[in-house]
């Protein structure tokens, strides 16, 4: 292994930074001390931005889904109309959260790989438009596709204004610029591994006025994930119950990382990191999953070629320490992911291109050798702008 | 301040092992791998002894009360007729869930301070006995009760053979003996911040064939918190959604040295220094709280005096690194806590007995120095056996 650790290329728990390594060990402090406020303020005041949003967030100690379930219970009633734009795997599961709870969830199925089209939704919201609430995924981690949200909340918002529009972007905001009161999103989530370089055991909740004022009527019921009550208590520095501090130290650090590269660095680092993954693979000759109009930002999706035995090539890849993550749901087997966000450097993505290109190689693929890290490499510094797409030849 | 570190001395989170510190601050895996199925092992095979089962433990990424809604949402229908016997304010939580969820309710009020009587069980099961499920508390952090289980599951079982018994033992199992099988408890729950020695994230949940069998027809609807979902993922080595990893390291390494002290010497040493706090309290001057026939071996809890301001004396606690915990609910600045479970040593309580006696001369009241620490010594001594209880003078 020409590596001294793993390096961790799923779509989160992402690798952690040494600080936020270090964090991790920090002694226990009590949860309802000064200090424990302090950090809580830097926590919210520090992933605001990220969320564009001015809104109250709530932090809530569970991993993603938690904060998916959080997102659904606080504002919705069973019966109540919720439609469910699914583009891959957490697409249908919020809307199963929202199903399991009662809601009566008419879903828009996109095929996987597809981003959701705004004039789909408008065709739906023409025939139907009074939702009570409307679920989007932001970037889909299952199928490596970004939605553009900002045409999808402007459909909704001319067809069904007063739609809650709730959003899954656990693996999108802080990695990808999102702006959730310009777009007039009403319910955004994320988690603590995936942007934040943290591990996971946190979700992040932003709520408009509009959708913290839904959850006084909303009667589905709730207690740990009371939405309310963490907003209550975040006013004290506080949480309603003990929180997961560990997590807390961590996703305190990767702000504090975050704020010193810069908001657009932070940006400018994930689409460096996605454009030299999808050259690299396409270098190599992996057909690539998602419609490349659509191409997530943190997570790369490839197809398993039909004549490669992908357990024997995985097998391969881990023992030379490079960890990719396989498809889920019904693309087992058949695609599988690079994850590209949080600590993610294009150093990493040449790394796992040199073993990507071994087991390639090793496989008795045919490659031209060099081309896949000069290719990442060229479109990372294009996605720079160190050097102009025309002028790149991609290692040729 | 006369240490390198605060004296954390509240009722959890308790303060990290050396090892368990290092342990967070671990490289991120990927969850889905062989590392994460060996830890979960691990884990699961380390904390059953301490339940007393060889039931399935679900590990949930949440904190305590998260468990104990796992607990509840998991076995209950809405309109299912439920006892909750309260001593305390996590009495009165777990309770308050099931009712949020729809269970009708029926509670059994302690007075504060006391523990549950399995007369005044008996004399209501007598009256009604046909309750879907019955909460008991095993250890109730807010006014450091301990009741005696197995007098409450014996009329229990004997009364309401049919009743489901979960018990809140988020504070106590680990720590204190459990004998869930044996005592024919159904659910219980515990959380890491507790006896685990790590920081919180993660709730511990075992239930019995019975439970899991309730499971099955149970319907208030749940999804994050769905136990048989953990329970099949759990056969997998894996989670159903990703799971608090940096938790998980801790727990796996404070069970590690749980089981190098000997399960034995963990609840010796619990009840050793619970012994310690208490004549170190009582040499001071203070009054405790709980019916001290009930004394928890986690938590002890002294009233206030009248003529004690509480707040400038915590204050110069805090200012000397000792932190305590103050009143919850109703007790709120009538009783202060002391906190020793987890990673507890005889030397931090006698540490915790030497600054309450700096503040407590400081504070003008009248104590003989010396007097707390060696009685909380001696009683430490006396609870190991090393000296008798006749032989020992409390410093006298």
């Amino acid at each position: 292994v020409d590596r001294f650790e793993p390096n961790l290329r799923i779509p989160g728990p992402t690798g952690l930074p040494p600080t936020v390594r270090e964090a991790g060990a920090r002694q226990m402090i009590n949860h309802r001390g000064p200090e424990f406020a302090a950090m809580l303020g830097r926590i919210l005041d520090g992933m605001r931005p990220y969320f564009g949003t001015t809104n109250d967030i709530a932090v809530v100690s569970a991993s993603g889904t938690g904060g998916l379930e959080a997102a659904v219970v606080n504002v919705l009633s069973p019966g109540d109309r919720v439609l469910g734009v699914s583009i891959g795997s957490f697409g249908d599961r919020i809307a199963k959260i929202a199903r399991v709870y009662g809601a009566d969830v008419t879903k828009i199925d996109v095929e996987w790989g597809q981003a959701a089209d705004p004039a789909a939704l408008r065709a739906e919201l023409e025939r139907f438009a009074d939702y009570k609430a409307i679920l989007l995924t932001h970037n889909e981690t299952s199928t490596g596709v970004m939605n553009t949200i900002a045409d999808l909340t402007a459909v909704i918002r001319e067809l069904a204004p007063d739609a809650l529009i709730v959003v899954d972007s656990v693996s999108g905001v802080g990695a990808i610029p999102f702006q959730m009161d310009a777009w007039g999103a009403d319910v955004v989530v994320t988690g603590s591994q995936k942007a934040w370089m943290s591990a996971p055991g946190l979700a992040m909740i932003a709520a408009s006025d509009r959708a913290w004022a839904a959850m006084e009527t909303a009667t589905i019921p709730r207690y740990y994930f009371d939405l309310r009550a963490h907003r209550e208590s975040h006013a004290l520095g506080q949480t309603p119950f003990t929180p997961a501090i560990g997590v807390f130290y961590q996703v305190d650090e990767g702000i504090r990382l975050m704020t010193a590269e810069g908001q657009d660095n932070v940006y400018a680092r994930h689409a460096a990191c996605a454009a030299a993954s999808r050259a690299g693979l396409l270098a190599l000759g992996f057909e690539l999953f998602a419609d490349q109009a659509h191409a997530s930002r943190t997570v790369t999706a490839a197809h398993v070629p039909d004549d490669l035995d992908w357990k024997s090539f995985n097998t391969e890849l881990k023992r030379r320490g490079l960890v990719l993550a396989g498809g889920q749901g019904k693309l087992i087997g058949k695609i599988f992911r690079l994850g590209h966000l949080g600590s993610v450097t294009t150093e990493e993505i040449l790394g796992a291109m040199n073993v990507l290109e071994i087991a390639t190689i090793g496989a008795g693929r045919s490659v031209r050798p060099g081309a896949a890290v000069a290719a990442a490499q060229v479109a990372s510094l294009e996605s720079y702008g160190i050097v102009t797409p025309t002028a790149a030849g991609a290692g040729a």
